[in-house]
């Protein structure tokens, strides 16, 4: 079983592309978390940091952080 | 049923980040293709580009782009 963290503010512009890769992942194979640091969970910010999460949304897998596209950068999300 | 097109150009960095990718992808909601420019595919560049991609290696989902983490611009394909 593979461990999975999906990382996002909330971006508008990437709310499709993330509904879409939750939806083509095998839940079967992997034990997945969302984090919505806009949502009651910017405490997690300094755990995606850690992972090396430079941009939202991000998945981590495994403890290996996978980029997706280019929605707000970790400075946009503490500030904003 | 879901289609989706996995474009890279076998960049090193992203291999392991390839793999895993694919490995938590369900077979059973997404027809999943894979298109290696290196290797003989170099004709698919102009497709991926309509897509969108600008980058390497990318997942086209529906003909919606995921770029995931940043490997090689297409540029670096088209002139290696």
């Amino acid at each position: 079983m593979s461990n999975a963290i999906f990382y996002h503010a909330g971006c508008p512009v990437c709310v499709s592309a993330e509904s879409q890769i939750l939806e083509i992942i095998d839940r079967r194979k992997v034990d997945l978390e969302v984090v919505h640091f806009g949502e009651g969970q910017a405490n997690r910010i300094r755990e995606a940091e850690a992972y090396g999460v430079k941009s939202v949304p991000a998945l981590v897998i495994d403890g290996q952080v996978l980029h997706i596209n280019f929605g707000a950068s970790m400075d946009d999300v503490k500030n904003g």
